[in-house]
């Protein structure tokens, strides 16, 4: 089946979209459905020149622009290219979404469209480069405000993630705090800590700052507002650090002529931290699978979040975990 | 008058603190007093065989470990290096406290010790590089759970270190969240918005994770855990990148014999994200100053703390942050 991609939510819409679907159909043999309004897509799609891929147009009349809040988009906005994306999930013409657009609509379309979880809070995981295999950072978004009870449905839910993505079979959960020692952190995340410490997930503790990067855990916890600035603060330090050194490079001749020898170590190392390569954020907790991508993304990044899609719809990630919180039902329901 | 030493503190003391302190004796002509166990110390003095410096050595005989709790440090190691070292400055015997030793018992005992400003929540500040001027964020771990007003409180203090320290008139003081707009944020955040839209500091709104280390803001203010996190989820970036772009030489010799070329740029953008270079963190709101370094200083890190506390009580940095807040006392009271 069909993964849909809304064509007009990024920043550089429908251009990179576009560009990322058609290649996702070309390399990989996806079914794409690209939703936006119908002449600016047959446009673009005649600028690029592809033919005989598997990708198919569906209209949809109006656009949300990044800045929208997201209970606007829902009440003015019903023939957004977004909500048509998740509504044609919803009807069973496709079997996933992706998108560059306001992730903030996107996530309030998924719930009033798909909906979520029975009792779960849905919330936005992240995959981040580290010394060893990606970490999955859940939530990066979703849930500015959480109780305990919400971490633990993350840990939940990123185990299921890694195990089916990534194919770790007991994912190690880390809780993202200030110290390694349970005592150590707000009161929100000490509590968390306990529902961890007692749950049957592979609950390895507290993880600081300093070790999410040595990619000895496979997934950290923590709550949308702090995922959210460790998401932003890494690619803005990361960002920096590159200008920061080729602007040393740059001011010495003699380094300059070095860096032209380092050139292909320095690229696959742009690689390893392009987060390009791990295409989107996946949005656990919905009945469907939704890919958010951020709204400078590359076609690349667009590509590689549709395969993820597909990969996902394909092993029925959705459906594994509700099973999975299902099966804890009585663990989250005491809280 | 003098710069007190914890010199017995950090995870290589006393041979650190003691390099550290010699150095700024040394370099600087500050006037120093190791606190410590005096035979230890002595034999580290004629080891490193320094001579005619002004650096004193008081004795205090015993050591506070870096896993040891704060409470069990006030209740049962009242002889200890680092509550000597505050009970000096109580007796106007010294204007500074440096320790690279346990975090939370220094801040503990500058509590019981020193004291607080009336009614204010001492935070601890770090400077952090930028692609522009170094950033003030506060507070990277004293205070895990925060009321609105205490971000006040922490935008106040960090506004008057930024001005005597760096030298900047108006600081521009930023908030970090998750989004630009005043709505944007946790439910803590979004009120300590308005606090500060409404006070006269120079307030520039959101700054999200992103636009940290661009150093278009001197302050951000954030809670202790998230701040904690922050710093240490930087450091640990940092050293990540570092550790992959090596590797990603290593493996090639063309690029070793670039990078050969690169060395003295890759040593100065090195020096640049440093944080030995900034020395520590000062505690801002107790009644007097104190600087908290890393547990792992170099000796070149004490060395400019040493310098930095030297320079704080110079400009009477406790009074200055003390009428600071007294101005501000009905703004503060009426919260």
């Amino acid at each position: 089946m069909a993964i849909v991609v809304d064509a007009m939510g990024g920043d550089h819409d429908p251009d990179v979209s576009v560009r990322g679907a058609l290649a996702a159909a070309r390399d990989q043999g996806i079914e794409i459905i690209l939703v936006g309004i119908e002449d600016v897509l047959k446009a673009k799609l005649r600028q690029l020149g592809e033919k005989d891929l598997p990708i198919s147009i569906y209209p949809a009349s109006q656009v949300v622009k990044m800045k929208e809040s997201p209970a606007d988009t829902l009440r003015h906005k019903k023939d957004s290219s977004i909500r048509v994306a998740f509504e044609l999930v919803c009807q069973g013409k496709a079997e996933a979404v992706v998108s560059a657009g306001n992730s903030g609509a996107t996530l309030a379309t998924a719930l009033v469209t798909l909906g979520r979880i029975k009792d779960v809070r849905p919330a936005i995981a992240a995959l981040m480069p580290t010394l060893k295999n990606p970490v999955v950072m859940i939530d990066v978004g979703a849930n500015v405000d959480c109780r305990p009870h919400h971490l633990l449905q993350f840990g939940i839910m990123a185990s299921v993630f890694s195990r089916e993505l990534l194919g770790n079979a007991e994912p190690k959960v880390g809780l993202l705090s200030i110290g390694e020692e349970g005592s150590k952190g707000n009161q929100q995340v000490k509590r968390a800590y306990d529902l961890l410490a007692g749950s049957d997930l592979n609950f390895v503790g507290n993880v600081e700052g300093r070790e999410v990067f040595k990619g000895n855990v496979d997934v950290v916890v923590c709550d949308g507002f702090v995922g959210n600035i460790c998401l932003k603060l890494s690619e803005g330090l990361a960002e920096a650090i590159l200008t920061m050194l080729k602007s040393e490079i740059e001011g010495n001749l003699v380094a300059t002529m070095g860096y032209t020898l380092t050139r292909s170590a320095f690229q696959k190392f742009r690689k390893k931290i392009d987060y390009a390569e791990y295409g989107g954020a996946p949005l656990l907790g919905i009945k469907g699978i939704a890919i958010i991508c951020h709204g400078l993304s590359s076609p690349k990044a667009v590509k590689n979040a549709i395969g993820v899609a597909h990969e996902l719809a394909k092993v029925r990630l959705a459906d594994k975990l509700a099973s999975s919180i299902s099966k804890r039902r009585d663990l989250l329901e005491a809280l």
